[in-house]
């Protein structure tokens, strides 16, 4: 049993549930079919296993330092990075014309996410270097795009995002990092950027970074804001180095977890010129960004839904080998210990993180579809991307809250053993902490999703997502035995429409937006509810088939079971967080800040 | 403003909720009017704030290591103990007669606590040597008494509890370590001994070690173990060291979190013969553990509270100080940022914090008051042990799961920063997650409440519990605004009798406990929602009063808000679980181990 994917529920998902296979029929896709998909899928689990997952914990103790103004870090990152880029992984997605593979972004997502559950910390510079390099193939120019775009796709030079200053983080429109035009076409920056993961490290000999920064004329606030590609180091005309481009490292930040990732303060400008290029027209760099920030959210929740399925299989891996205890009305103290899967609290720690991780990777990878929708099906395109806006603060943040809980609970499993650093678990739950905090705060994403979301078009989208859960819940009645599901989800359904009703009713946008965060998680509840009724439908279907063979029969009951786990004990919880959302009530919005001290 | 304790909240709980001065007119503790309170309280502070606080992040930097059979650790872990031992507090609350300064356990609780919010992992070391000369005090012989029970009451020796093995973590009963009478009164021990907290260190010239072993002819299971008084150093009758009692240490756990504290797989009788004596009865061990079992898990959660309110008060103080964004329906973005206290997500996870850690470090205090009425009040003691007893399992777990929530958003407040090393959140939450782990696991505290507490007696206890909760209800009533609090409290009580109902009616004793775990989270809720709407009450009637002073009216105005978010944002979720409780399903129970895999 792999320790970082189940293959018989990814392939479930993907073919059974998502019918992934499908989107070979698109011209873009022809060459991913079934076989082809599951190729890449075994190459990628083999480097996971092989590569990824055997110097996790090595990265993990032996973190980057900052030696003389520069990285050192342990070579087995470079070195896992180094085959990865190898076997086309940078490149999976891109456009062949880019030297990419073409493949959907449901594939990749699949495939990259195996390395993810290995090894979180060690992907992120891969990750990075594919977003930044979506972002110059959209909306760089040619002459850029033909210098730097090669080695990005190939694996050469990683890039990465420079948003966050020492006093912007969340907020944005906030950032001072000054570009003055050279006269050449070119701009000087000048500035401080945090919190930049990979901004440098001693793997890759250049690194494209993907600055925001404001021109001297330009107006305050977010609309005043440019995308500049500045790399580290300048090159020719033929893409040799020629020498440095003045970024200096002026410290590394000392994380929790994810420790193999570099992550950076900055000084751009400072030794020597910064040399940049504008990305697209001036004031548009947030909206850039923006475009590409549904893939970085849905890539980070996948992040927080891969440590949790690590975790997952790596304690039921324990609890059915763990001698500990006897059962449950066993009186002779002499009769041999069970292995702790026989108790039932150890299962239900075990069905909590199925439902949890299982749940979410459906939906990651039903949002990575909807890219791949967006871009491939112009019929689909204008639903599909409403579709996604409205769930993208949810695939950021239900994983990064509750595959958490699904880590505590793996190492609660372990016990002990759980939280010492001989095992992963304490390892996935320190990494895993990071993912309400980057790529937008849970905070953030509660209000993205009620205020613009929901509110910004009066609940229209909301209306369609709701339509479809309906849909499901219409179908799945037609199944003996999902009833009690069904009706749950139909009670949720019946308590979001409530709060939503008394939200939307609510003149006052502070104290709509007061719980949002509540709402979010609510909300979450509702999504990954539909997502189990739709996978219990198909697995109860298929348990109706006399056809279906023993090993999936277990497969399918194991649908059910979780299922039913978060019918009834967490879609409970979510209606009672609507009613308090709909109550309009907030007593942090009616406390005076004083009232905390100080 | 303190970072470590708000000595307001204290005094608020400890005098004018508890009515803690009360306790100097017992005879035992006529030293201990308020004014004495004070001053010893002042003196942990100042050796908390200076002394514990200042190396919290070297000491868990700079871990204890193995080297040569022996522990490497920094000097100024011993440094720290040492002061806190010349104040006296090793001592505070032993008899006089054994060299203590015969404290009440409240104030005990109230004064190590500044320490444990400074440090936990270093007051380790001096909570396990009380634990364990408590022990010896209560059953050991005068002999033993006599000769190691001063150099522990002085912090001169530490002690340790040597319960679990490789073979045997959360199964006792499993033990295997033997014990073998050498005739002279003493007897040889041999086995390993795994997960001890202090087993070794480099500060102390001796450890004193409690042992669970068994006899050569003991019965299996609980019934067959008996407790050993084991030294790591053997002494003479002036209790001079004459040489090595042969403890092996094998090895050093490595934590994710409270590193400071060493934690030693032990090697008993392996290198030579391993002398221990006898304490109390043979085949009583574990009944003497349990003895003081109440007092150590009160201390586990007064952990869990104490990291949740170091953290709670150091996001506090960030959120007050850092810049951030605009106020609400501010769209000139030019507008200066304000603190990001002044949004109302951020004061949410203010109030959800001050919630748990303010709502849970009174049930500690009010628990440790019950320690004292066992111990000097005749007339109360049969009901305080048996409302201890049903208090215990809430004492333990309900901080361990929501402090370290309160962790979770302490870190969330700081963002990026709460993510690094330079901040202590992430130290606190790492610290903070064993909690859920040691001296009894979530899940055990699930089946002793509702197996052994509940089911037990058949529900006598708790129906004394409920009937001082609905006291508290009709006392509140009293007070104009308190209704919305009542009623929510009013109707979790409800929700708790059904589940009862249910539960007690059920004969199937794996399925009453199925969802123990589940029903001990919704019940610790209903105490803590008790304990705030106690506060509320207090809060109301100081508020009502016009000589109360401007400056408490903002902290009376604090419990009140904090009392509503509790009420009206958690208890809801407590009526959900009950009603799963209730219902008496769980799909874990009835989900075949081979669901899961493998």
């Amino acid at each position: 049993m792999s320790l970082i994917v189940d293959r018989r529920d990814l392939d479930f998902v993907l073919f059974e549930m998502l019918g992934a296979d499908r989107l070979a029929d698109r011209a873009r896709f022809a060459a991913y079919d079934r076989t082809a998909m599951g190729q890449i899928l075994d190459t990628a689990q083999a480097l996971a296993e092989d590569v990824f997952l055997p110097i996790a914990a090595q990265v993990d103790a032996d973190e980057p330092k900052f030696v003389n103004g520069q990285v050192e870090q342990p070579a087995a990152t470079g070195a896992a990075l180094r085959a990865w880029a190898e076997a086309g992984f940078f490149g999976l997605a891109f456009d062949e014309a880019a030297g990419g593979l073409q493949a959907p972004w449901t594939l990749y997502t699949a495939a990259t996410g195996m390395a993810v559950a290995a090894n979180t910390p060690v992907t992120n510079y891969a990750f990075l270097t594919v977003a930044a390099a979506n972002l110059l193939a959209a909306f760089g120019s040619d002459t850029l795009k033909a210098q730097y775009l090669p080695a990005m796709v190939e694996g050469r030079w990683f890039g990465t995002m420079c948003l966050s200053e020492p006093q912007a983080g969340s907020s944005l429109g906030d950032i001072r990092t000054m570009a003055t035009d050279r006269g050449d076409g070119s701009h000087a920056l000048k500035g401080s950027k945090m919190w930049i993961s990979g901004g440098d490290q001693a793997i890759t000999d250049n690194i494209v970074h993907m600055v925001l920064a404001r021109l001297p004329d330009a107006q305050p606030g977010s609309k005043g804001i440019s995308l500049f590609l500045v790399p580290k180091m300048r090159t020719d005309a033929a893409g040799q180095i020629t020498g440095s481009n003045n970024i200096a490292l002026a410290g590394l930040n000392h994380k929790m977890g994810q420790r193999a990732t570099t992550n950076c303060l900055l000084n751009l400008g400072e030794t020597g010129e910064t040399i940049g290029w504008m990305i697209g027209q001036p004031g548009r760099g947030l909206e850039y960004m923006f475009h590409m920030m549904n893939e970085a959210r849905i890539g980070v929740g996948h992040a927080a839904v891969m440590a949790g399925l690590a975790g997952y299989l790596h304690s039921a891996d324990y609890a059915r080998t763990r001698p500990q205890g006897r059962p449950a009305g066993e009186r002779n103290p002499a009769a041999p210990q069970v292995p702790i899967i026989r108790h039932a609290d150890v299962r239900r720690m075990l069905l909590a993180q199925k439902a949890a991780v299982e749940g979410a990777q459906a939906l990651c990878l039903f949002c990575a579809g909807l890219v791949d929708d967006i871009e491939t099906d112009p019929a689909a395109r204008a639903d599909a991307q409403a579709l996604l806006g409205l769930l993208t603060p949810v695939v950021k943040s239900w994983p990064a809250e509750h595959c958490l809980e699904a880590n505590k609970w793996a190492i609660q499993i372990l016990g002990g053993y759980g939280y010492t650093r001989d095992y992963p678990l304490e390892r996935l739950y320190r990494d895993n902490r990071l993912n309400h905090i980057h790529e937008g705060t849970f905070g953030i994403q509660g209000m993205d999703l009620l205020g613009r979301k929901i509110a910004g078009d009066g609940g229209a989208v909301l209306g369609r997502f709701v339509a479809m859960v309906q849909d499901t819940i219409a179908q799945a009645r037609r199944h003996a035995g999902l009833g009690p599901d069904c009706d749950r989800l139909a009670d949720a359904l019946l308590a979001l429409d409530r709060a939503v009703q008394a939200l939307l009713g609510c003149a006052d946008a502070e104290r709509r937006t007061a719980n949002a965060t509540i709402f979010l998680d609510a909300f979450g509840h509702v999504v990954i509810g539909w997502i189990w009724l739709w996978q219990a439908r198909l697995a109860r279907g298929q348990l109706d088939n006399p056809a279906t063979g023993e090993v999936d029969r277990l497969f399918y009951q194991g649908k059910l079971a979780a299922c039913r786990h978060f019918t009834l004990t967490e879609l409970p919880l979510a209606v009672a967080r609507f009613a308090i959302c709909g109550s309009l009530q907030s007593p942090a919005l009616d406390s005076d800040p004083a009232l905390f001290g100080g």
